[in-house]
């Protein structure tokens, strides 16, 4: 007999588990919905051809393959063989999971693109797979959930992301956050600006881990790569900069001066605040973090992170504008922004910080209990009745104690549990006991069913 | 420059697809729930150790496994190549993913047992995939959507299995179908009654082949499988027994006279019958058909079969009653039953009739449209009126001419269009305009609000 056990890195979710997801899920659901963006899935399998070279070498890696069917070593050759595992890999494994939800949403968007509506609003919950060396936090197969607009290069698009997490951040009873802002043509100009043009992509590299290792390490590591400590020099005001945002625009606009890609950046910033101001919203939250990079290159405008403060892992959303998404799949030119939801890191904030809320399991509301046959049957005799009100109702199914079935009922975390004795046949009523405040009351069925909607 | 595709069998969903999905799932999710049923999930990825041999031999075949990260070929000999295939398999793959969610639910059991619930009730809804041959109608990534209750042998399960088909049915708007049910016990009684006791499995293979080839092949296949002519002659009149319910229930009681088994499988289904009545429910859609048997064959009580009438794939349900689910995980002893809904088939089936709601896609309800720059900001202004109150709007982003705003929201399915020219602006208001009925209205803002609400 075989003891079952789960592939490392995969998780089961059990019924609590399950209701506090969905509560996280469908408040932002709910509210990508508000804002017009639809859903779509893709997949879970796509054509390796699909996803290999994405995500760099690494990622690469990191793909989960699917073994083809049936006689999968039919074209391997002994050339094939010599050359390892890398030699044989394409002759035995055509297909992968998908490693994240914008490739799929990118090769969409090509294949449909004579259908769809553009600007295209879609959001997207699935769970991608990747072979991580798995770690506390870190899994195997998690779910993302992004929401995307493609097709327009309107600022209106940034804005609404922002009001968009505000909403969920609002309805998960988060209030102790940062949404980080930056523009990618910020960093561009910076790298003009201390003479060292063309160099953004290894200086966003380094600057995003000021966070973790320092300035003083970022310098080291900008040493490295050929900045000149001239240049160093010149980004050391920035990096120290303490000032609150329109201090830090004004900086920028002297700072960049001889940077019109720069100056472009500040510009696109200042009018998504100012769309939001347009829309009599506050800058709430709002933190324009110059020094914002994140590791993602294939950002071209803006660029988003939202940090959850005082928790042990507190980023838990991030974003951008991109400009060339669909170019690999051959339909140059397509500008889109988007953001997604860590939803596992959401999860383990609002535990952390004991904010779901306690009646999130949304189960069974009431449990009939009975304490023989005839109580069976009255018990039976009425369910339908709590159901056609919609309230949730179960019925203990074996014939036990009736200690048996309130155990059960704490157990499931039921609230309520009907006891149908005797008295309670007699009269054709029921006795509603609350399993919390130990409160029982005799009530007419109708009653019980205004006590309990 | 690569043209994308998906691999074979697989499919996108876009955004009506979804909005439909959804309707049909928030549907069967919101009936199990009422019926105090508890989501949970399981990962895609299983240990093939806890897959294999769980299907039967063309089941194995039709899973999908994953190829070993890293260099897979570490552990493979020359003996193993030398086997093909077949040697090889278990030094490259590990792991495979889930071909339903009956097997990765039993694990779930298994591995919780002693902090679940019993009688535990849980659902689940997950693709699952098989590398079966694509073709109309079967795909190699599908949806499942189970409930199963175990731990308890109570026949109230299955009565409220009915009582949760014939809820969703309405909700959907089916009215045309007929719950098959059975009991494995009578055919295996049918086995006993005509001689041939011990052989119910073949018989049960045999005679789930009557609906597509008709009596007379099924009988030269009973005798292929050794089945006598007497055997057979006695079967005859049960496939032609044409009878009410209760009149099929009589006859089988003299029939299998002899065989407690079969008298219990009557017996049983009676009670179902029985608890239905003391629900004060009826027995409409219910239908008792003798010569169901379902290919699965770990049934050992109720068989359920769930048929549309009149369209052209009607299979949409099924299920049954399991005695030893987990037994293979070394937990022996628990009894459940199960039953799941074919989504793909109920969407089939939905748009085959036409029953899909006009408003199903259930996305953006009003766009807000501009012919300049003023009326932009003034749309902007307003946006958060209509969001606060729930209603989904969008503006449409770029500066277009009304014309392209309003063919935005005609493709998308948007009903109304909020007009912001200068007369709104100079008055505070907003005109709405019905872009299925043609009627424009000019309303306060607040006006607006009711409206759309």
């Amino acid at each position: 007999m075989q003891k079952p056990s789960l592939p490392k890195g995969t998780r089961d979710f059990g019924p609590i588990q399950m209701a506090r997801r969905n509560f996280i899920l469908d408040t932002i659901k709910d509210t990508f919905q508000l804002f017009g963006y639809q859903q779509i899935e893709t997949p879970a399998m796509e054509n390796l051809s699909t996803l290999t070279g994405k995500y760099g070498d690494e990622g690469d890696q990191l793909l989960f393959k699917i073994l083809n069917s049936g006689d999968f070593l039919k074209d391997v050759t002994f050339a094939d063989l010599e050359k390892g595992s890398g030699g044989v890999l394409t002759k035995v494994a055509e297909k992968g999971l998908r490693y994240d939800l914008t490739v799929p949403f990118a090769r969409y968007v090509v294949m449909n693109r004579n259908e769809l509506v553009f600007p295209f609003k879609r959001y997207q919950i699935q769970p991608v797979w990747r072979a991580d060396r798995p770690q506390k936090g870190r899994y195997r197969e998690f779910y993302q959930c992004d929401a995307d607009v493609v097709g327009t290069d309107s600022l209106v698009c940034e804005a609404e992301i922002v009001l968009m997490i505000r909403r969920v951040f609002v309805r998960l009873g988060l209030a102790d956050y940062g949404i980080k802002i930056n523009n990618r043509k910020i960093l561009t100009g910076i790298a003009e600006a201390i003479g060292e043009a063309g160099k953004e992509g290894p200086l966003c590299v380094a600057i995003d881990k000021l966070d973790k290792i320092g300035w003083e390490k970022v310098q080291e590591e900008l040493i490295q790569r050929g900045f000149g400590l001239q240049s160093i020099q010149k980004l050391s005001p920035l990096v120290s900069l303490e000032s609150d945002l329109k201090g830090k625009v004004e900086f920028l606009k002297t700072f960049l001066k001889d940077s019109p890609t720069g100056l472009k950046g500040v510009e696109e910033l200042e009018e998504v605040f100012g769309i939001l101001e347009k829309m009599g919203e506050n800058l709430d939250h709002v933190d324009f973090d110059i020094m914002l990079a994140r590791g993602l290159s294939y950002y071209t405008g803006a660029i988003f992170e939202v940090k959850v403060y005082g928790v042990s892992i507190g980023s838990v959303s991030g974003g951008g504008r991109y400009d060339n998404l669909t170019g690999v799949f051959g339909l140059p030119g397509v500008s889109g922004v988007g953001f997604s939801f860590g939803v596992d890191r959401l999860y383990d904030v609002l535990e952390e910080l004991q904010l779901f809320p306690s009646d999130s399991l949304n189960g069974t509301r009431l449990l009939l209990a009975y304490f023989d046959s005839k109580g069976f049957e009255y018990a039976l005799s009425i369910l339908n009745h709590f159901r056609k009100a919609g309230i949730k109702v179960e019925i203990y199914p074996d014939q036990a104690k009736i200690k048996k079935q309130f155990e059960f009922a704490t157990k499931k975390e039921i609230p309520f549990v009907g006891i149908c004795g005797d008295d309670e046949i007699a009269t054709g009523t029921i006795s509603i006991k609350n399993l919390i405040t130990g409160i029982q009351e005799n009530l007419s069925l109708e009653a019980a069913v205004s006590k309990l909607s």
